[in-house]
């Protein structure tokens, strides 16, 4: 057997833990898929004394989590600590300046900082790899550098946030309020205290970001992404999307449209409950990537979790493990130098056609029907179904509309104005009908 | 930019000119994801002067495609010929025993003689790829041997024949008889003259037999797949699957056992019509893998045509590009040389327990259900359901039981003492329902 891969791990949460029992109960099989063994050097984490459950006397432990980055011992340090700044920057930062090949399964530093990352990983010449990022339990990473490598991408979308699948599924199973079905995911440990990275679409526009600059070749930008998550969506329009054959999801959209230019959305849309991707429940992720010769191709598995996430990270460990003579570059998108990517153009609502879906609470008057479509007409937007649900005079009650295709930004512009109706209680509710 | 990858094909239908289109449209493209710039130095195919809208005179035309395994300018050997004889036999096992590296499409090859093909393969130390074998339009292979490196898997399911699904998909949909959307299919091009090779479900074993080897690094035995076709699947059998929440797919399942042994089985079954896996239809594929820590992952595409298929071969072209200086080995399965495999220990029916579907053709008497049922209890089979569809008395009506958990083996079994029966008109059909 040729001499071993030499690795370091910082952060010893659950994804580390799970590396950790993958590297120590499959020794053998690793190193034949590896083509050497693979060694865990040395380990940092916050708390030196915690219990994980695991046994990590056999590693050196490192306070400092940095000193990785100058360890002539390592040939590949792991960060599994998370967050865009502070000391897991920091530590991917020194290790890429020193050549140090880096594995992370750090989404918001890569949405964040992936451009800059990427060119130290070029000067370099070292991998930067990233496989646990985006999705865990779906090789997304491998399949748009690898697998899909003949094609021109056209279109990826994806369901990039596990939380929120989880709570939208849960509202449909059980009818309950977003408020009611959060607070129990919370108390189950599906979302965190303080949910808004998730359940504001934060995280999720992360992952779509990074997948972006991957299929399109482009220089990534998250702050080009537009992001609406899932706090606005009722138990009401859960049931109405239900009745129109449909099911919510948050799910984020990279599109090439005219002139080149890309957009990159995420937000609740919905998609037909007779699909692959309408049938993804619970914590699972898809991402959906279509190609100009592959067609449309669909990737499941679970998001988040130690067991998915810690495979991905195997996935890495692998691949820098068999070319370690002769390493891969950093590559963030195929053969090209990060700071060689195309600058992206980036289109808005106005680049998307599509039918939508309005929800408004209004009055039940006499009129108000009236008022809504006139201002739909105004801006040329044409309907294709109207529905009240329910009937109480001189109450609120909502009211459904579906569209023809129409232009995203006119819909926004038209619900704007309806918004602005004496009848009209609340904001109105608008999401894009996607059909696969 | 480094020396070209030189690439000679031999086989010019739709995948060949599909191969030679994306190099032909995207040289830039390719050569910066393959790290070098890739030429097709020579074609082969049975007819040089037939028209197929592609310019070949560039190329050198070689009547026998046998020519390239010893041709000094090919980096790497496309065979795009198919059939697991002969000439494509011939010129793939001629390479590897050269020393020269090949991509191929073809599963009946594989099935038939991976092993050996494998072996020669270690032996030159060349790599062996072939993504375009099973399902192009999914990177399996890749998963397989790359993604999920980092787990042992325990089962692996698929819809691997486009064909069969798009049958089944169409006898859902328009209520029709297999016959007559078979020659249907057959007059639109979905299906061959000779169908057996995908209804029967031979195509489809194939595939199945490939990934079994790879997901559980044992040597291939397509003779230990239990294959049934769809032939027998009558409308009435999709409307009562329908009527029960369920979808007929011709499903392979290649799964560990207890002891060890692995089953390998292609027939038709059930399963649920609200399961990603469920709502794959027409001619896409699906993969879904049960690793020990990813969990579960589904995998959908277009399992052939020209472009899937033409992708799937430019994944392996790029791979073996990025690594002409130091060749991947054949590697049928992670790290180990074919030969040294473990020799399977294959199961069969009675270790596979399932709730079971099935349809009794009987004459409308009293006292068959009695019959019916007094054997299934001898065989310790408990019945969950039963629907009789219709009456008419002392006519043959369809009966549908579905069993709660039974052994695949008493099922067989009991039917074939139900199918002896006075009363009973034909022969029982049983499919396993899947929960996904």
């Amino acid at each position: 057997m040729t001499k071993p891969l030499r690795v370091g791990i910082a952060g010893l949460g659950n994804v580390g833990c799970g590396v950790v029992k993958i590297l120590q109960q499959y020794p053998d099989m690793i190193a034949a898929r590896a083509g050497r063994p693979v060694e865990i050097v040395c380990v940092s984490a916050r708390d030196a004394n915690k219990d994980r459950g695991i046994d990590i006397s056999a590693y050196e432990w490192l306070d400092s989590p940095e000193r990785m980055a100058g360890d002539p011992r390592l040939d590949v340090v792991i960060e599994l600590m998370g967050g865009a700044e502070g000391t897991a920057r920091n530590l991917v930062e020194r290790c890429l300046k020193a050549g140090k090949p880096v594995i992370t399964a750090n989404k918001a530093l890569l949405a964040e900082h992936g451009l800059e990352l990427a060119a130290m990983a070029d000067s370099s010449v070292v991998p930067l790899l990233y496989e646990a990022a985006v999705a865990g339990g779906i090789p997304i990473i491998k399949t748009l550098r690898e697998g899909f490598a003949g094609n021109q991408i056209n279109a990826i979308y994806g369901i990039l946030n596990g939380t929120c699948n989880y709570i939208l599924t849960e509202m449909r199973e059980t009818g309950r309020a977003f408020d009611d079905v959060l607070k129990e995911a919370q108390q189950k440990g599906y979302a965190e205290a303080d949910p808004s990275f998730d359940v504001d679409g934060i995280d999720a526009a992360h992952k779509l970001s990074i997948l972006s600059a991957l299929a399109f070749g482009v220089k990534p930008d998250f702050s080009k992404v537009d992001i609406q998550g899932i706090r606005h969506i009722t138990a009401d329009d859960i049931a109405c999307a239900t009745q129109l054959g449909y099911r919510i999801k948050l799910l984020g959209m990279a599109r090439r449209v005219a002139d080149g230019r890309i957009v990159q959305r995420m937000e609740p849309c919905l998609v037909p409950e007779h699909s692959p991707i309408g049938a993804v429940d619970g914590v699972y992720n898809a991402v959906l990537i279509e190609g100009n010769f592959v067609g449309s191709s669909l990737l499941v598995g679970r998001g988040a979790g130690e067991g998915p996430t810690a495979s991905a990270v195997l996935s890495d460990i692998v691949d820098v493990a068999r070319h370690l003579d002769k390493p891969l570059a950093g590559r963030p998108v195929y053969g090209i130098p990060a700071l060689e990517l195309e600058d992206a153009v980036w289109g808005g609502p106005e680049d998307i056609l599509a039918h939508f879906y309005i929800r408004l609470s209004v009055l039940d008057k006499p009129g108000v029907l009236a008022d809504v479509t006139a201002i739909l007409r105004d801006h040329k937007i044409s309907v294709e179904s109207v529905i009240q649900r329910g009937r109480s005079p001189d109450q609120p009650v909502s009211i459904i509309l579906s569209t023809h295709e129409s232009r995203q930004s006119d819909v926004v512009a038209a619900c704007s104005g309806i918004a602005d109706l004496d009848l009209v209680r609340a904001e109105p509710t608008v999401m894009r009908i996607v059909q696969f």
